[in-house]
Formats: C-alpha cells, sequence, structure tokens
C-alpha cells in the first residue's frame, strides 16, 4: 500500500521559505537589469546549504514553549517566517563582515563578491541599445567594456555592500508585517533592532581590533564576541520565539538574554579553539588562516599576557606563514597556557548557562530548559 | 505687550526630531564603547545642515492633500516620523555611497569617512582596563595604538558601511511603527521596499558605469537618474503623504509615481549641468571636480555620441586636470551640443510633468497640483 510522504518539517518550510524568496526576487529583479538579476541570484546560491542554527533554534524553542500550559503555540507561519527573517540577518552580516575582511572566500568556496569580481555579467538591458560612440565597447554588448582586476574588485566588493542593505531591508519587513497582535509586533521588532545595535558595535570594535584603533585586552575580545554574534545568533531567536508564544514576563525575557549570551560566547570560543588547534578537514577553514591574518581572537589575547609572546608575536599576522611555522606557533600557543585559558572561559559560560537555567523563579518551563541544555552540549562537542 | 512665540512649524519638529534623535542615540552608544558613541556623534553633526527637501515634500505635500475634502488632514506626528524617517533614508544612501566613491569629503568639508579618518578616538571603555602586555600600547589607553594610514581609511570606511547599516535599520523602525490602520501601514511599508529597491539598482547601475562594467548609453544613464535618486527623493515622500492623508487610488499613486520620476530626473539633469558649467560659488562642489573624477553624467552620455568625443576624452577623468583644462572641456562639452543637449532633456521631463498634472482622472485636488507645480518652477530656476 503506498502511504502518504510525511509532511514537511517547519525546518523545511523555512528552506522552501527562503528558496522561493530568492527565486521571486530573482524574477521581480530581471525587470530591472541583468546585472542586478545576478547579484540576487548569486546570493541565493551562496545562501543554501548552510547550516542554519538560527531558524532551527527559533524553530525548537517555540515549540519547547508551546508544550507548556502557560504559553501559546507559536502560529507556525510567524514561525516560519521570523525563521527566514534571522537566517536573511544573518546572510546581511556576512556579506558586510566579508567586505571588511576583504575575504574572497567563505569555507573554501569563492563568497559572493569572490563570484562577482570573475563572473562576466550579461549586459544590454531590453530596449537599452548600445549606442555609445566610442570604440572600446562597440561590439556585442553582452559583456563589458575592458575592465581592471581592481576595478572588478571595487564592483564586486560595491554588490556585497548594496545585498547585505537589501537584506537587513527585507528582514525588517518581515518582522514589521508578522500577523501578530501591536504590542507582540512592537517587541519583536524591539528585539530586532537591539540586536542589529550589538551586531554592529561588536563589528566595529572587531573590526578596530584589527585596524589597531582599538585595544586588544581579552575583556574586550569577550565583549566583542558577545555583541558580535551570541546576541543576534542566539538571544534573538529565543527571544523571539519567546514572544511568539505569548512570553511577556521580562524575568524569562532576561534569563533569556543570558542563555543566549552565555551559549554564545562558547559557541565563539570554540570557535576560535576549532580554527587554532583543530582539525582543517573538519572545521573547513584553512589550515592557521587566523594566525596568518592576524585575528585578534581570544587565544591570541590570552597568549598576549603571557612570556610567551614576545617568541609568538614575529610570526601571528604574516601572510606568507608556511606550515612549519604554523605549527611552531600552535605548539607555543597550546604550551603558554592559551589553550587551556580559553577552554577555562568556555567552561566559565557553560557553568554560567547551568546557574541561569537552575534558577526556577525566571519561569523557564523544563522543556525549554532541556532545549537550551541539549544545545549547550552539541555545541560542546562539536569538532566543526 | 510680550507675544507668545509662534509655534513650531511642522519642518521645525522634524528638525528637533532628528537633533533629539541622535542626542539620544549618542547617550545609548556610550554605554557600549566611546567608538560607537563617536560613530553616532559625527554622523548626528554631519547629517544637520542639510537642505532637508525630502522632509520638506512630504509635509508641503501631505498639507496640500489635507485641504481637500476627499482626503484626511494626515496625522502630524505620523507625518513628522516618516519626514524624519526618509531624511535618515537619505542620509544613509548618502554613507554608503561616498564608501562607493572613495570620497572623503562632501560639498567641501569632511565627510563621516574624512573625520573617522583623522580623528582620535577616546578609548578605553569603562571597566576594561588596558591589560594587554605588548610594549606598543603600554601607556595612556586614550589614543590607539599607531595605525597606518591605510588602516585609518579601513576603519573610517567600514564605520560608514556600518553607520549606514544602522540607519536603513531605523527608517524601517519608524516606517513599522507608525500608528495608522494596518493597510495603509502595508503600503508604507511597500512604498519603503519599492524606493529602497530602486536606490540600490540605480546605485549598482552607477557603480557599474564608473567601473565600467556597465556601459554607459544616455538611456542607462537616465534610468540610473530615475532608480537612483528620483525613487527615494520624490515618489516616496509623495505618496507616503498620499497615504497619511487616506488616498489609496491606484490612478492617484500612479499619477504621483510619473510626477516623481519627472521631478527626479528634472532635478537631477540640472544638477548636473550646474556641477559642470554652474558656478562653484553657488554650487558648493569643487569646480571640474566631475570632469576629474571622470563622472558619467547625462551630459558626459550626451558628449560621446558626437565627433567631439575623441577631442575630450584624453582629458576627461585625469584626477591632475587643472584649470585651463578644465574649461577648455566646459567648451567643448558646450561647443558639442551636449550642454544644450541635457537642457532639452529636463524640458521634456517639465513636459512631461506637466501633462501628468493636466491629466483630470488621476483625481489629483488642485492644491496637490499647485504644490508640484510650484516644486518644479524652484528645481528650475535653482542655481544650487
Amino acid at each position: 500500500m503506498l502511504t502518504a510522504p510525511d509532511p514537511p518539517t517547519d525546518l523545511e518550510r523555512v528552506h522552501a521559505r527562503l528558496d522561493d524568496f530568492f527565486a521571486t526576487r530573482v524574477r521581480e529583479a530581471e525587470a530591472y537589469h541583468p546585472a542586478y538579476a545576478q547579484l540576487w541570484k548569486v546570493c541565493g546560491e551562496r545562501t543554501c546549504g548552510g547550516k542554519r542554527i538560527r531558524p532551527r533554534l527559533l524553530l525548537d524553542f517555540a515549540a519547547a514553549l508551546g508544550t507548556h500550559p502557560d504559553y501559546g503555540r507559536a502560529d507556525s507561519a510567524n514561525a516560519i517566517d521570523l525563521a527566514a527573517g534571522v537566517e536573511l540577518l544573518h546572510t546581511s552580516f556576512l556579506l558586510h563582515d566579508d567586505v571588511f575582511d576583504g575575504d574572497l572566500t567563505r569555507r573554501g568556496i569563492p563568497n559572493l563578491i569572490g563570484v562577482l569580481a570573475t563572473e562576466a555579467i550579461a549586459h544590454a538591458p531590453a530596449g537599452a541599445p548600445d549606442t555609445r560612440a566610442d570604440a572600446t565597447s562597440a561590439g556585442t554588448g553582452t559583456d563589458s567594456a575592458p575592465t581592471s582586476s581592481a576595478q572588478r574588485l571595487h564592483w564586486a566588493r560595491s554588490c556585497g555592500i548594496l545585498m547585505g542593505d537589501l537584506l537587513l531591508a527585507e528582514v525588517h519587513q518581515i518582522f514589521a508585517r508578522v500577523e501578530i497582535d501591536a504590542t507582540a509586533r512592537t517587541a519583536l521588532l524591539d528585539l530586532l533592532a537591539h540586536a542589529i545595535t550589538e551586531s554592529v558595535v561588536g563589528e566595529q570594535i572587531d573590526i578596530g581590533l584589527e585596524d589597531g584603533t582599538v585595544v586588544a585586552d581579552t575583556a574586550t575580545v569577550l565583549e566583542m564576541c558577545r555583541l558580535k554574534t551570541a546576541t543576534y545568533t542566539f538571544e534573538l531567536p529565543l527571544r523571539a520565539a519567546a514572544t511568539l508564544a505569548g512570553a511577556t514576563d521580562p524575568a524569562l525575557h532576561a534569563a533569556l538574554a543570558a542563555a543566549g549570551a552565555h551559549l554564545g560566547l562558547a559557541f565563539q570560543l570554540q570557535d576560535d579553539l576549532l580554527s587554532t588547534f583543530g582539525d582543517p578537514d573538519e572545521h573547513g577553514k584553512d589550515a592557521f588562516s587566523d594566525l596568518r591574518e592576524g585575528k585578534e581572537t581570544a587565544v591570541i589575547s590570552a597568549a598576549r599576557l603571557t612570556p610567551a609572546w614576545p617568541e609568538i608575536e614575529p610570526t601571528f599576522g604574516t601572510g606568507d606563514l608556511d606550515f612549519a611555522e604554523g605549527v611552531r606557533l600552535q605548539r607555543l600557543l597550546r604550551d603558554c597556557g592559551a589553550e587551556q585559558f580559553v577552554q577555562r572561559l568556555i567552561d566559565d559560560q557553560t557553568r554560567a548557562l547551568h546557574e541561569t537555567l537552575a534558577d526556577h523563579a525566571n519561569g523557564l518551563p523544563d522543556a525549554a530548559r532541556r532545549c537550551l541544555l541539549a544545545l549547550a552540549d552539541r555545541l560542546e562537542g562539536r569538532r566543526a
């Protein structure tokens, strides 16, 4: 006997929602200009296939809260919309982050900027024949006049900025149109504003650390991580889910903000350890890329305080760091105690998370606690 | 006898709303990081003192529609909020535009990037003493470690991108929170999305024209101007005002979209003429700066079609264009007919505007027509 296929899960519906979103935007963009359509197309292709931890978190947490009688089951369409929204916010931030960092790849393949810097553009908008009189562009009109690689890079980076702007606008449109009462919608808009503010401050401090305009002590690096990553990755999905479930209690929202910060910091610190000491085949980044770029991670800010720093500093941040030097830096960073120091910081965050969750005054239902503890366990065990 | 002072006009209330907005954001930013507070402070200072034609247009047009019995008087608080919103949208676009163009000044004084590239930052966030062990930062903690001018510029440009993002987010928050029925709020959000889409397409084409990835024919240059400037500068304020006044008729909105495009194109073409042929003491830009930068204006795209182009091309876009060469280029652009051609394009737009307004089927009240015609007259006569 044939059985009906399982209905799609909410996460599958988020994937479909995002696929549909990009397909619609490409179609609409074609009416404007081929270069604009290409921008949406490349962005849609690059955005697919991520881990989508933010949408998952929002959906899982909304489901966990919804099992408790004090909270409502979040409207499924709203949860899917907001889950898609937080993913687009993440994509928007990544696009601008790649501009700040000058990166042309992400996870080993060309990012949007990398693609646009090399890919030809189909030109000649409909109805606008090339009437330019000079010789350099006479001809097909299907590819550009000769451009230098500096111009192509400027073009590609500018497109990355514009695409980030477009997605930032889209996220707001999604949050502003959630079908829910006015108080809850205002609360969602407040959460979005808060997440964007903190992410921008964190990004600004991170850039300042790289450019030397902000001093790189451990406290600043940790606060930067919390602001740049934790708030929009953990606090926003958790509190948006709670808002959809009808939770308005400030104590509960404060607990989720704290839990989000602890989870986010643990996640980011784990990331720093993995990219410094982990297996590049598993975490997907180039081996030693953080060391080569001189990235101010928590590992580095800890190492700066140790007597080993004068030995580390001359090689740290040298663009042509070779394998042997990379292995040597790894050993120095391990032997000076920086690895252990960061591992202790992760343990601190995990402990603080457990303490936050153990405080029953915050009104978190048990299912919600279990959801967050399971997430912490998964983060701790990850290798990528 | 003492008389009470006049109550503030709505435009004065927009100025006060914006001043208050920036002061509040600076205060909130101080809790995060001095560099973040500085960013808001510099942006607020640079944003003051503009002509604010977009808020004026929104307020004037809302007032003109409000005199007609078919339309309501727009709620004053909503009109002021949206007027502030369109000004912040403009500021957001200018910030990113300066990044794309690599500009460090605007109207002869340093822009936000120019200020941040040279100004020292007060450091040492509260409670986070500088514990970094290396020698370069030991000491006061009140100014940065030595940074190269390339790093300062990277820092300043990145800050410009982030500030543009923040203001783009703020505009959405304003539109999403207008206190009006859900249908009208959705219409306002649609208008905002439309304006952002067209502005981004226009900006992308403009960058493509500069980088040589998009071919510079007159049709493309005109469409670029309409998209990049006309939609958000004219169509958005006009249609937002109409929406606040309760206008939902598609014919009226189509007429305002058309009127906005004609006004915007006339405005931008006039701007091209002024910056190429006008008196720099009046228009405020450096003399010949468009010619020196190789900007693809309507004047240039027209000149490309003439036999004079081979004589113009070698000097056009040379960074060190001197006064005599500038005057010579002006004369060539005039003699080849490019100036006259662009003047005719302006006349076309003005004529099309009058035709749009003469069509009484679109339901525009007379006061609204007069408001738009008066604006067209002011644009035509302007010298700056």
